[in-house]
Order: C-alpha cells, then structure tokens, then sequence
C-alpha cells in the first residue's frame, strides 16, 4: 500500500477538476505509479505536485524538463473516453477495486468500460498460455464457469488460449479484462468481440492513454493489475520464463494466493505450471480446490490502515523538511548504478535523513534517470 | 521397528535348523508378521513361541487349535526354493535390506532370488496404473533410467503399465521387484520373462510360500514391501481408490517420501496423483527432483535402537510375568469389535497391564479371532 493512501482517503469522490488533475499527472513523462505517489506523500496534493515537476526534474539534473501533460490534453482524454463509454475511477473512489488499492503500485486511475458493480466482488485471476492445448482451453473455460457459479468474478488477461476461454466460462457471472493497451486498442484484435461482450456483463480495465498500442513491456506492467485485482491466482498451461509466471510472481510479491494446475511432465506446456507446484502453488483440478483456499480470505475484511502519513502537511505546501543539497545528490547517485539497490540500504549507507533520500529520489526519477522496480528497489537508467 | 529386533540383532547368521524353525513360525496358521514378532517379544525364541502356539490358541478361545507348519513340509519348501534359485534371508541377516527391517510389519523371512548385493543399494519405488498410458509408461521408464544412471535401484511390483516400464528403465542399472505371490506364480503370467530378467541384474523378493497364487489381499500387502524397501516412493498415474495410492499410504505410514508426477485433471488416470499432490506429496517431473529431496537421506546412516527389549528374557521361559486370567480376558473382549481400536487406547480403558494385555492379543490372534493394522490398531474378527 502508498503511504499516502489509508482509510481516511477511502471512499471519497474526486471533483471533476481533480480528476482533470489525477490523469494530468499519471500522463506527465517519467511520473508512472509509483511517482504519483511519492509526489503525493510529498506534496499531499496533486495540484502542487504538478506545479513541482520542472523544478524536481531539473534538479534531478534533466537537461530539459519532462513534458507535463495539458489541461486541455487532459480534458481531450475525458471526453474521448466517455464517447467510448470509458469512465476513470481513482484511487480510493467507491468504485475503485479495494484488492487493488492495497498494492504498491496501485493505479491512481483506472479507465474501465463496463458494469463496474462487478469490480466488487470476490475475485480470482485466471491465466496461461496463448498456445494452450484443446485440454487446457476446455478445462480453462470449465474453471471459470464453475468459480463463477460458486459466486467469484473471473480476472483475466484478454490473450489467446488460456485467458480467452476463462474470459468466456465467465461471461454471464462476471468477469474482469485487465488490457495492456488502452482502451481503443484492443489486443489481439480479434478478440474485440469479446472485450465489447465482456463489458456487457463485467468490466474491461485499463490503465493507459485511450489510444495507447501495448508494446511488449505493457504486457508485464498490467500482469500486476490482474493478481491485483484477484485474492489468487490460477495458472493453467504455462511454459518456462512466460508472461503467466510473471503474473504469478506478482501475486506472491503481493500476497496472493497462487494455484496451478498440474500437468503432464511430457508437455513443455505444463512446464511453468509444474515448476509452480514444485515451489509450493498449490495443485487445483477443480474449482472446490480454489474456493476452499480462497473462502476464508474472502470472510475477512480488508485492512486499510486508519494512519495517516507519518507527517501531515497542510496542502500546497511540501513538507517542513529542508531541501536536499548538491553534496548530498552527488553522495547518493554515488551509491547508485544499474543494479537495483533497496531504498533502506541507501537510506542506511548514505546516512541521509530518509525524506532527503526520497526527494533526491523523485528529482531523479523525474529527470527520467531513475528506474522504480518492486520491493522498495530502484536503479539507475544507463544514459545512452 | 519390531520391538524384539535391535542393533545386537544385526548381521547375525541363522543356522540352518533356525532357519527352518523360523519358516515353520511364519507358516504357521494365523501367523502373519506382526505374531510372529508379538511372539518373539514374549518367549524370546522362535523354537519356544512354536511350542506355545497350540496353548494360546486354545486360551484364546480356538475351537480348534491353528495348523502348525511341520518340520518336513518346511524342509520340503526349502529343498524346492533352492532347486528354483531361491534363498530365504532372515530378518537380522547381513543381505536382509536395512529400510524394510525397519517397518513395524517387515517379513521375519524373505524369499529372494537375483543378484542380493542389489538389497544393500540406496533405493526408490515407482509403482503407478496398470492401464498406464502411453506417455505416463514413456516417462516410468525414462525415470527409472535416469534414476539408475544416479546410483538409485528401482523397486516397484512387477504389474502391467508403470510397474513393468519402471523394472524395464532400470534393468541394467538395478531393480527390485517385490511379488504378490511365490516365486513360482508370478503374476501377471505374461511377466515371467520380466522377472527372469530382472533376476540377473537385480532381485524378485516375495515373503509368500513358493507355489503361492496371489489373491487380491495379497496385492495391498505385497505394496509395504515395495515402499518398506525404498526411501521414497514416486506415483505415476493413479486413479482413486488404486493399489498405488495404497503403496503411498503405506509408504507415509513407514515415514517415506511419497513424490507423483502431475497429470491433466481431465485424464483420471491422474486423479489419484493430483491428490496425492494436494496433499503434500512432491511433484516430480524429473529425476532431479527425486534425487534432490532423498540425497540427504541417503546420507544419514540408519538408526537401529541398540537396545534390547524392556525386559531381557531367558531363552526358553517365557517372560516373568503372570498369566491373564480369564476375568482379564473378558474386560478385554469386552473392548474390542469390529472397528479397530488402538492397542495403548486398549490398556488405558481396561487398567490391565500391558504385558497382560499383548499376551491377551497374542492369544486372541493365535485363535484367529483378533486382526492386527498398522499403527497399533486391533479389531476383532467377525465370527461367521
């Protein structure tokens, strides 16, 4: 979870004007999730962390600022997207999945297209491969029909094979979409039926620009909003080094559940999914084993911590913190480089009081020279 | 572990004449292991628990008293079994195979016949369906090469499917096959040529009378050999309620490994495995897998106790203790039914000692009224 964001910011609606600004800010070049939030726990307010980004990139030793998304391409956005029958939920709005506000690198908005009562309810994720056997489409397909009778929303990833058939198993009883694209690019393009037929009875979820086409880093960073979105994770066919083993990463790294489902050793197919096994997932061959795992996960309540930031700031002004020095920016880049290093390490190697760490990390950031990865880890982006 | 057997047993050769004591006992009507064992506990001696046999019998309420294995028709099976190649080896002898001297029911003689050297290798079973299919006979066999080639002898039991392309995979490298039947019934009879072959690299091992004909309780008995034999035991392809579950449950019953290869939930030729992986058996899909997990296990050198029973006796007396009486023998009877109950569960309840109570067991079994399971549990046999 953000440190920013705790109960107290929950359930409340964005003013149209702070939605404007939200999407101005996930747009702005080099601000991704994590960003967002590191300026919000700095600055408290979105409005002011708009306002700080030239002088944070510059600092951050960018030879020019980073292009700071327009009101007015901002306001392009929104219409666009409503014509498209596309609505952005943010972070801690009632609307927003409350799974997937728990994690790091929460979206701060979401674009979703469908009937969002569907973003409500108990979840798993199923996934696997786009080169599935006629096996394991059918079984991928009767999965999800049998978890969606017993009451659980399907999340997927739109992809051939595996993901398409859990798509369709769930059609009637709910089922999720995380694309990696944006929302007027579906991908792949014959499975645009289905993304129109899914958002008649659930949602299909973004969170790229309208017209964004998802190139093959895309697919790894929405992997995370489908484990995201699901109390577990089902793994059915997935070879070695997959994008379904990436998703199942992500779901340990976010405490999820993680299920495979066996398969024969002779099928470079079951690979991935054996290998699971092999490191503790635990074997599904019907849906009782999902449910039975994931009942009493769903009986208890989702913990939002009650705190707010360690130190609250009055709006529009940053925190009461001295700004960083040239001295110590120079110590901490020393300490980087291109192996991701934790934030703590550098916290306890520099001996810079931990906000300066995190300013200097965001100037950085800003200046497109830091690299954010999971687990509290950052590296340098090599200068080409 | 028996109670009576202990390290100062160890690698002690039998002379001929008690040898052929020792086959008598086992024989004998109403003997099966676990007597023979209760037996030497309380007399000490093979020759004197013969000599008792008609007595506790007949105090257990035998109508008749049980047949006795006479000296010329255990002369007799011991001339025909050296004719066909075959050896008795005594529990405690130097080629009697350390791990199944361990189990609590191990045979007090085994009929071998092969190249013994084979019963002091490190050892794993593969056992699995009989209407295997292709691909799960593919992988038995390459398993049990590549497990071979690693050093490991193969166990399994001679039966159609994975059994046969287990001892197949490892028959120049070494194998065991532990038969339901004697030597001389070998089942199914289309693998008599199987286990010729298997004797010239390796063993067939059967704890039955020569010209036994396996019948169907044969088969779950035979299975704690194969396992008792082995250190871990591996499950290829097993529907529910198969004798290959029963080799798993015996196997965690004498604190093996139990491994199985995954299947597709879609064949139910991989039910039986898929559960046994839900229930925390490891998932092997090479040999690496098998080898990793037993390595340290093969590195421990197995613990016999070197104690002697609780109560050191005298060759030929039987142990100092008072005989039951019959108001005993009533409180007990009165305890017992058809469920099996546990033998400690038995003492408690009848506030007899627990001397008195095994002597009482012992008689009830010598009449053929009392039935022994695993983990100390006794029944009453129905009477018709």
């Amino acid at each position: 979870m953000t440190r920013w964001f705790s109960a107290a910011r929950m359930g409340v609606h964005l003013t149209d004007d702070e939605r404007l600004d939200w999407l101005r800010l996930i747009r702005s070049q080099n601000v991704g999730p994590r960003t967002f939030h590191a300026l919000i726990d700095r600055y408290g307010h979105v409005r002011d962390s708009l306002a700080a980004l030239p002088q944070l990139a510059r600092r951050g030793g960018a030879s020019a600022p980073g292009r700071i998304c327009t009101r007015a391409e901002a306001e392009r956005e929104i219409a666009a997207a409503s014509a498209a029958g596309v609505t952005f939920v943010a972070l801690g709005e009632p609307d927003y999945p409350s799974r997937l506000a728990m994690i790091d690198d929460a979206p701060p908005l979401i674009a979703v297209c469908g009937k969002l009562a569907t973003l409500a309810q108990p979840t798993v994720a199923i996934v696997g491969a786009r080169n599935a056997s006629a096996a394991g489409i059918k079984f991928a397909e009767r999965l999800a029909r049998d978890l969606g009778e017993a009451g659980l929303v399907i999340a997927s990833g739109l992809a051939r094979g595996i993901d398409a058939a859990a798509h369709r198993g769930s059609l009637t009883t709910g089922t999720v979409a995380a694309i990696a694209g944006g929302h007027n690019s579906i991908y792949p393009p014959e499975h645009a039926a289905l993304a129109e037929a899914i958002a008649q009875n659930g949602v299909v979820l973004s969170e790229m620009p309208l017209d964004h086409e998802p190139r093959a880093r895309d697919f790894p960073r929405r992997n995370r909003l489908i484990s995201g979105l699901a109390a577990g994770v089902v793994v059915i066919e997935a070879a070695q080094r997959s994008g379904s083993l990436i998703t199942a990463r992500m779901a340990l790294e976010q405490g999820r559940e993680v299920f495979a489902v066996p398969g024969s050793p002779l099928d470079p197919r079951c690979e991935g999914t054996n290998n699971l096994l092999k490191q503790g997932a635990a074997p599904v061959t019907e849906a009782a084993d999902v449910t039975a795992a994931l009942r009493p996960i769903f009986e208890q309540p989702l913990q939002l911590s009650a705190q707010e930031p360690d130190h609250p700031i009055a709006p529009g002004e940053p925190r009461g913190q001295s700004e960083p020095g040239d001295g110590e920016r120079d110590r901490l880049v020393t300490l980087l480089g291109p192996t991701p290093v934790g934030i703590d390490d550098l916290i306890r190697l520099s001996g810079l009081p931990p906000a300066i760490v995190r300013t200097l990390l965001l100037e950085l950031e800003l200046a497109g020279k830091l690299a954010r990865h999971g687990g509290g880890l950052v590296s340098l982006v090599p200068s080409i």
